[in-house]
Formats: structure tokens, sequence, C-alpha cells
């Protein structure tokens, strides 16, 4: 081993900063071997406990990055612009936001990654359409982002190969919640990725990494300057997730309401985060000049159904049956439907987005280990959110399992996840800020 | 893995105070393999960044000591002491107090360490007398500390296990600095060694754990702390590290500069400390009613020879050659003496202790890694110390090694060690605070 951990790990915890070079080099010595899991735990606990610089957070980026391939974009004759949520429950906005920007002339050629614990995956998802593959070849990727504008495929190995050895093991020893690390590991991933535009979307609240809105919208400005120092056009939205996005949340059933939201039928709070996301896609892709054009294009892709095209058109070239969109759950059935009542009046005054993760896992639609298996049929569908009023016997929310035990477990979740109150709530705004996208560092 | 160290990990580092009970399965975990050590590590470090409560700490020491066997020293019918030094260069401190307090009546029935980098141990020192062994069976431990009331032998690994087991991956991971985690790690061993009594000897300085005064007493006082609560008589002294204390720093060498300090013949700094030392030991072990008779007392035993009698007779009874302790380098011999001389006119402003026992490190006399074998011959003989005035050509050090590389090796380490300057430099005090032995447990 030719270089010490032991000495940087003391050094940063006394509060010392760390150089470009030495960053480089424990990323490059871990990722070959050449540092053992145990002292390198110290030296990630050693960051969770004392923060990092914006430029040491740069540095480790790029030599995450550089562990792997990057993809080549410059050869599409469309804009390519990502987004990337830090993870939410209920959240469809890739399936929503996706299609629209597609549809307005961005290209959109991402990878996205699969649940874990109370967080669904956009992979999970997508792979509940019959037919549909995320394992896309790279040759296949590129045509299909020329051709149609549109592709989600699952995070290849090939990129960032260090982030993926870092979070097993800040996953292990209790070292993910950094700012510095989860930026790092994020924009990695995101830099690999190929995309001249990034929009993030940062969620706040009990469903989120980041519970409280100053932490999140200092891991936003973070990401953001990581991804501006890198040359890309970034910006980033905060968004809430007190409480789940829509009334879905699973698999089959989150495609469901996409497909539902792209007809301008979906829930309200899904089609004002969609519509924001992808108009600041647009914006950041420079199609839209600003916000409000931005907007504009999103609600006429929406209106004329040129999004659900796109996305039609998506499924089609992954190999997926286009007609399941069309059906109920994509023709997914489950053995058990059960319904979940009020045994009170009032209003509900908080739905625990968290808790309502944890019912959809128990129900059979999450991991709670990376090698179990989703159901793509079961899931929660909240009839009744924040705000609503509540006589006893209403039905706030159904839950489909594949057995009556799952049933019971997603009831005990929600049961914690639901509260009642004497006094109507006050709703906030669902996006609660906005780092307008820009390719420029800040001094 | 019935417990999650993780949740605890993220605890401790939001600044959360830990309980006994969870500190306990920590230690029992991780010593039983229930644990890996890439999240202890992560632990170590969550505890070196955020530090640990005194409650913390003791129930961190007593689940360490519980993970082992305890030495039942009751059935001696003198009063038992023992006393720890935190490490330092030329540290022969235990080689003379203890035949001091030995002669005086106390039972000094104990262990040592081997030396590590650049600190030396007394079992290294010890081992140099022909003869002599460590490894004491139980039951010889226990005759010859009623018989001679002076034994001195290496740890036992069936004393703290925990200690062992966590100390070597503090070792391999950045995270030994850490006055929770050093209090513990000594204050075990203690414990479980079984004393009435114990004198801790706290180094500062550049040759010492501690490089200030302020965490050197801060450690002391936590030290202290967990004795008395373990209900212990305990006191500590802060002694100066910042050059080597006496003249010889190696193993024979110290060994014979710690019998010509018995005769009342060694470097004034030796007498200083190993007599207050000494007499702090005898107040412990409530043998002298205070400071002033412990000093009289020691003074004495060293004056009527009783104290070097005390040490032949422990040299005796685990095997050594008696004789041996009358020859210069006890009869030892080194292949190549080399002489170190100054180059310029001034006062020895310097001599950082650190770097001399680098030097010794160099010339054979220590371990770089635990499995190396020490030269009982090589060492450095410091002739001129701080305030001592030299001029071209006089002879600051002498250096016994195996091998002229490692001469030269010494020198470069003493080039940097010694500083000559054009100012006499104050000396401050040996001893630089006192904490006063006592059984009672601060409110």
């Amino acid at each position: 081993m030719s270089m010490d951990i032991r000495r940087l790990s003391e050094r940063k915890r006394h509060g010392q900063e760390l150089a470009a070079d030495e960053l480089r080099e424990v990323v490059a010595a871990y990722t070959a071997g050449d540092i053992g899991d145990a002292p390198m735990a110290a030296w990630l606990m050693a960051v969770c406990c004392e923060g990092m610089t914006e430029a040491e957070a740069w540095a480790l980026t790029e030599a995450m990055t550089d562990s792997g391939e990057r993809l080549d974009l410059s050869g599409l004759s469309r804009p390519t612009v990502d987004k990337h949520s830090t993870g939410g429950v209920g959240d469809k906005v890739t399936l929503v936001a996706g299609p629209i920007a597609a549809a307005c002339g961005a290209c959109v050629a991402k990878m996205s990654g699969r649940g874990l614990g109370h967080t669904g995956g956009t992979i999970d998802k997508l792979e509940t359409i019959p037919g549909l593959s995320t394992q896309v070849a790279p040759d296949d990727f590129m045509a299909q982002a020329e051709r149609v504008g549109l592709v989600v495929a699952a995070q290849s190995m090939a990129l960032a190969p260090a982030d993926g050895k870092m979070y097993a093991l800040r996953d292990a020893t209790g070292t993910v919640d950094s700012p510095a690390l989860i930026a790092s590991s994020i924009m990695s991933k995101k830099l690999a990725a190929g995309a001249d535009a990034i929009v993030l979307d940062v969620t706040v609240g009990s469903g989120a990494f980041m519970r409280e809105r100053v932490e999140a919208l200092s891991l936003a400005e973070l990401m953001v300057s990581i991804g501006r120092r890198a040359g890309r056009c970034v910006g980033a939205l905060l968004t809430d997730m007190d409480q789940p996005l829509g009334e879905a949340v699973g698999n089959a059933i989150e495609v469901e309401e996409a497909v539902r939201a792209l007809r301008g039928l979906g829930p309200r709070d899904v089609h004002e985060v969609s519509v924001a996301v992808a108009a600041w896609m647009l914006v950041a892709a420079r199609i839209a000049a600003d916000e409000a054009s931005g907007r504009a294009m999103a609600e006429e892709a929406i209106a004329s159904g040129a999004a659900l095209d796109a996305l039609r058109e998506m499924v089609q070239a992954q190999g997926g049956d286009v007609a399941a969109l069309d059906r109920p759950m994509l023709g997914h059935e489950s053995a058990e439907l059960g319904r979940w009542g009020a045994s009170e009046a009032g209003w509900v005054t908080c739905l625990d987005a968290r808790g309502v993760g944890y019912a959809a896992l128990a129900a059979g639609a999450g991991r709670r280990r990376k090698t179990d298996e989703v159901d793509p049929a079961a899931g929660v569908r909240l009839l009744r959110k924040v705000g609503d009023c509540v006589e006893p016997g209403d039905i706030l929310a159904e839950v489909t399992a594949r057995s009556h035990e799952r049933l019971i477990a997603a009831f005990e979740e929600l049961d914690r996840a639901y509260q009642i109150g004497n006094e109507r709530p006050e709703l906030g705004p669902l996006v609660l800020d906005i780092i307008t996208p820009s390719a420029e560092v800040a001094p």
C-alpha cells in the first residue's frame, strides 16, 4: 500500500482540507483494493463528521467519475438533458417529465436505479411493463436516444464503479448521511452519463434523505456547483416529500398514474412537480428561454398527446408491450386487495411519506435487501391525503399484496403514517426552492 | 447480528450520548466477531470525532475490563499499587519507582507492554537482563508478589482481550488519538490487573501522545475518574516529555541508567520524576501520609540500597542474572559505536523527544511493526541536553548499533532532533501537574 489513508483520516478529523491529488489517490487505491474496508470506513466517517469543502467534494466526484467509463453523447443531434431525484415515495416524475422533455425536442438518455428500503426506483417501475428491458446495449442506447429522444436504462456498472463499491461500504457502516458523500455519489454517475444539462430534484421531508429544507438546499447547491465545475448546465428544484407524491405508491400502480398524468388526468401534485421539472429541463437544454415558456411547452406536450406518444415510443423501442399502458395496473393482478378505513372524524393532518414507503415495502413493492425481488402488483393507493376531511368508515387507502399477512403488515404501517386531527392543516408549496440552470461556476 | 452498530454510529456522530448497555453490547459483539472491522472502524472514528462523556468512557472501560479475566490481588498481605505511563522516550521510571515503592512496603505486581514506534516498553528493557523471563505463570506471579513485593510481567492476553482487538483495529484505521479510547484502553487493563491503588504518569510534549498540557490534563482527569468509579485509589502526575527523560534511550542502556538512579547516581531528571512517582505511589497505597513523607521514604530507600536490593530480588526471582546489573550495557556489546558532534556553537534549545525516539528506532532499539525484534545493545546516549552549552566539535550524543547504515540513519534523526541556538533556553518543571490520589468519585 503506497498511501497511508490513516494520515488522511487523522488530518480530516482535525478539520484539515485534503488535496485533490490525495482524494484521487484514496478513490483509486480503494477501488483497486489497496485500501481495506476498515480504514476506508474510518475515513468515510471522518468525512461524515467533519464535512468537506466544495473543492474537496468536487475533487472526490471527479476521481469517482474517472474510475470508469464516460458515455459520449456528443454525437446526438438534439440537446441532451438528464434529471435526477434524490429519492422519495410515489416519485414517478421521471416517467412524466422525461417524455414531456423528449416530446419538446430534448434528448433524455438516462440511467436510473432500483428501489431500496422505503424509496422506489424508476427501473423497478419500468420493468412492470411486460416485455420491457432496461438492459440496453450501448449501441442500442445511442440509436434509441437519437431516434426516439428518450431512453431509460439500468445504471451501468461500467460508469463510476468506485461509487458502487463506496456506496456498499457506506450502507454497511452507517456513513451514508453526508452531503459531500451523497453529492459525489450522485454527481459522479451523472457526469459519467454524459448529458450536457442536468436538473436535480432534491426532495425534502420525512420521505427524503434530507428532512430539513436548509440541509436540502445546501446539498442542492453543492451538487449544482460540482456539475458546473464539470462544465455542465445544472439547476435544481427543492420539492416537498413530507407526504408521498400522488396517490399511487408501488411499481405498476405508479406507471399507471404516470400514464394518467401524461393524459392530463393525474393528481394535481404529480402534474405540478412534473411540469416544473420538465420546464426547467427545457430551460437547461436551451430549448425554452425561461420557465414560463418551458411550462407552456410542457402543458402543450401533454394536451397534444405528444408526451404520451414519446413514452409509448420508448416502451416499444425497449421491447415493451405498449397496449399494457392502457390497462389498469398494466394488467398485473394481485391476490389480495385490502381497504384501510378511518376510525375517527377530522382532517388528515399528516401522511408520513416514509411510513407510506414502509407500507408499500411491507406489501411487497420494495426491497429490504438489494437481492430481494419486487412484486409488480403490490402497492398502496392513497385515497385521502393531507388536508382531506374524513368521517369514521371512510376508506383512506387501498393496499394490494400477494398475501393477507402482507396486507396486515402494510395496514400497521399506514396506521402509523396517517394522523387525523381536529384542525384543518395548512398546505405548503410543492416546489420549495429553485436554483436556475446555468453553466457558470459561482465566483 | 442482533445489534445494528450503524445506528449507534449515526447517533454518536450527531452528538448523542450512548447508553452503558449499548456500549457493553458493542464491545461484546465486536470481541465475539458479530460486528465486522469496517462498521467498528466507522464507529471508532465517530467516537474520535465527537468524543465521549465521562459516563460513556467509564461504561466502555467497564465493558472492556469484563471481556476477560480479572486478577485477584486481595490475598496479598501488602497494599498493592500499580503505575502506568502513557509512554515516552527514555522513560525508565517503572524500573526505578517500582523498586523504591516495593522497598518501602508496597506490593508492585504489574503487567507492562512492549515498545512500538518511537516509544519504548518496559518489557523490552527488562528482557535485556540475561536469563530474565517476563512470561510469569499466575501462581509464580502471586508468589513473587507476596515474597518480593515486586514483579513485572508481560501483559497477559487473558486480561481485557477486547482492548487487544480494538487497539489493533485503531492502529490500522487512524483512530488511536481519542482521549476516551486511550483512557478506556489503559484503564481496562489496569482495572483487570487488580491493584487497589494506581498512579498514572501522563506524559506531555513532543515524545508523548499528548502534545499539549491542557489535553494531557483532561486525559489524566478522565482516567482518574474511571479508576475511582471502579473503586480504586487513583492519582496522576503530568510529566514533561518534550525532551527524552535521562541520558539513555534504548533497552539495556536504559536498565543500566535505572540501576545508576537506584544507586543515587542517575541523571537529575530521572531521579526527580522517579522519586515523585514513587512518593505518590506510597501515598496512594496509604503507606505514606503525604507527598513529603513519601519523598523522604523514597530518598531513604535509594540511600540505603534497599530499592536496588528490591530490583535485584525481582531479577533473581524471574530467572535473571543479577551480576549483569553491574556491567556496562548489562554486558551487551554492539558492533558499531558512533559519535555525533556539534557543528556550531550555542545552546541546545530543543531536543525533540520524538526525534530521539526515531533515532533509537533507526539504531535498532525499537519496533516499526509489532513483529520486529529489538536489538538489546542498540541505543542513544545523550551527552548534551536542552540548556547545555556547546562548541563546534563537542560530542552531543553517542549511538550504538549493529551496522554502519543504522548509525547513519540514527544520525540523520538526531540532526533533526537537536536544535542549537544563540539564546539560553528556559527550563520548565519536570512535573507539570498533580492529581492527588484518592478513591473518592468527584460529585
